[in-house]
């Protein structure tokens, strides 16, 4: 049996009670901590903490391993509820393009962005796809996070769809932390449906949908809704579809134009809507009805010099924002979290406190894994960040280009890439 | 006599006959490259390179170690031409104050800013502020930077003026690298002559200018010339000063307000003007007819959320645009000059090949180390990047969370961070 006891620890910071519940509003500014905590782990979860000052003591522990914390931070990974990589090869030629001065949509038009990572994917068989998607996994998990949500989509065809979730389902195996897989048949429309888009839809609810429910491959299922992919009736005829079959909904929506994403997810009960560049204030009064998650992905829209999402905004509306990194190779070639947490700070002017709220236990709300990871609390998960030394929590969005990350820890283990 | 020797190099890139020339305009666009190269280095400095279908063997080189770089691109490690590295503490709750919503400018005034990185320099002993510093110096080193110009400016009196540049140059002693020593007396006016700025400009010129040189601990001299800090006037006298004990110029030009800094360099036939977001046509025009470097800083205007330096427009002027990172506690906190590509491409709209010379060649330029480091050139320093296997160098600022770095070599030596 394990036993693993962090002592000294500067700040333990993101302690719950019980961290089943989402962070709204102003409540995000607040950030429980205790100073001059100890930790323990056993077996992989967490099973005590408190300050040094009522340590008490370690005399039924044995074969303890003991880390002296002295000038670091721990901290819960972050769960990064929006990525997409599972994916064959890379897009930086079409990101030469864009400096060129082609737009994403155009790019689309001309057979790049989505349709280029698809054609690549059919090409890649099932385990050359699973050996490059392994190493994002590893990278994604050095820089500290401890929880996925991944999709697929770059199949848009059956065998290609199972094929990415099977990948996907095979990371969840491996890897050891939460996994969370999401059918994102409607990324886009592939070349051999172009004038068949209804066709295409039909081959997503009555086809894939049913193949992959067979095998239980996914948790969630995703719509890019969206000018030139998806409107809000089609987005809810296939959310509706996925239900039946038990998968709760997620959503592209308001990235490019205002098209009726959000509506139509809080409508079918999604579990979060992600994006939201074009979100407006009615947007946000109906998310306020609901359990909808809004996440930002705050790469994509600095990767494509988008107008920023209103997180602010967000927040004053009461709603519990969420932030992921939606890791991807066409307009987010990053699944760097730290790196999130200071767009978040730089750019959206959110606090520390928030973004940390954001990244952990809200983005672990959005893909349903509260109840094993996001924050420190009993019983969970022991996915944790120890910091190198630092003089505050603040310092990690503050140093925007080389995260202070010392140690990751899934499961307790550390973490050895 | 160390005898190394990489081969199947994927790409070896900036590749340049005699690598003495700054890369302007049009020109910047132009990347010399070999593709499947190799490239040999003998008593770390590059001895030759060519082709592997034109490789001429190894017959001769005895005790040769071989390293197959098949996949990888191997490029000249950065120059990184501006930077503050030697302070003490960080700031990163001035950056929560920012996000709260004071202005970098009302949070000098009250104090903070650079008078708070100068109160705590003052305390910090000479060893204490060598030790702090190393870290940071190694720290870019790990993420390619192979030449670097650091300032003095936080001490603002002349014992702690006397203390960094002693600092930077035990750091030039030790590090291996072409490290340069800027002296930055001008960089604020010291609560002490709050109310006798010509006072202070007497102390940097008639004092700490006489001391600096009898110790022989700079190589230039740097002014801040905006509001607030120093006038032009002022600017041009301080500079002056600096010409009499043989220290050319740097400025820092235009980047809160317009300032006449440029016009103030390049009268004075300084090195470069750097920061650069309020510069005007006229002032391209006048750098056109100097060799006085212009150096953009898109650490900062991210961090700060200030306009962006006029870029592209410089090219179009024909000039050497040279990039650097600002790595300072207040302003850029952050020396990796990878994100600093990804910051050019992403936000500036420049070319992977404008990059790779704006941060190699063109800023050696602008700390005077042409002849030491910024290309592949026979005699010059064996700096180099080894990358991680990726498709093309494109990839390098596309994946802006992570650089792709597998090696970074000093004088023929892995840096071994």
């Amino acid at each position: 049996m394990q036993k693993l006891l962090l002592k000294n620890i500067k700040q333990l910071i993101q302690v719950r009670e019980t961290g089943l519940e989402v962070i709204k509003g102003k409540s995000m500014r607040e950030l429980p901590l205790i100073e001059n905590a100890w930790l323990a782990i056993e077996d992989g979860r967490i099973a005590d903490y408190g300050g040094m000052d009522d340590f008490p003591g370690i005399s039924d522990w044995k074969g303890l391993e003991v880390i002296d914390c002295s000038g670091r931070i721990v901290m819960p990974c972050y769960a990064d509820s929006h990525t997409h990589i599972v994916y064959a090869g890379n897009r930086e030629l079409e990101f030469v393009d864009r400096i060129n001065g082609l737009s994403y949509e155009a790019i689309a038009q001309r057979g790049g962005g989505i349709l280029n990572s698809s054609a690549l994917l059919r090409q890649t068989s099932e385990q050359e796809l699973l050996e490059q998607s392994r190493v994002r996994l590893k990278e994604i998990q050095s820089l500290g996070t401890g929880a996925v949500e991944i999709k697929s989509g770059y199949g848009l065809d059956l065998d290609s769809e199972l094929k990415i979730l099977r990948v996907i389902n095979a990371l969840k195996e491996e890897s050891g932390m939460p996994v969370k897989a999401t059918f994102l048949g409607a990324h886009a429309l592939p070349k051999e449906y172009k004038t068949d888009k209804a066709g295409y839809i039909r081959l997503v609810t009555d086809t894939m949908l049913p193949a992959i429910s067979a095998e239980g491959l996914a948790d969630y299922i995703d719509v890019f809704c969206e000018n030139g992919y998806f409107t809000a009736v089609e987005t809810r005829l296939i959310l509706e579809a996925g239900q039946k079959y038990g998968l709760k909904g997620k959503v592209h929506a308001e990235q490019l134009s205002h098209s009726n994403g959000i509506a139509t997810a809080v409508a079918c009960g999604a579990i979060s809507v992600d994006h939201l560049e074009y979100c407006t204030t009615e947007d946000m009064a109906l998310l306020q009805q609901s359990n909808t998650i809004p996440t930002i992905l705050p790469g994509a829209a600095f990767f494509l010099n988008l107008p920023l999402p209103p997180a602010r905004q967000m927040i004053e509306h009461d709603l519990p924002v969420a932030f992921a990194s939606d890791y991807n190779p066409g307009s987010s070639p990053c699944g760097n979290m730290n790196f999130m947490m200071s767009l978040g700070c730089i750019q959206y002017k959110l606090t520390p406190e928030e973004m940390i709220n954001a990244c952990t236990i809200n983005s672990a709300a959005a893909m349903d894994v509260l109840n094993e990871v996001g924050s420190i609390t009993i019983g969970k998960r022991a996915n944790i960040i120890i910091t190198k030394p630092i003089s505050s929590y603040a310092y990690i969005p503050y140093a925007f280009g080389n995260a202070p990350i010392e140690s990751v820890w899934i499961n307790g283990q550390k973490n050895t890439l």
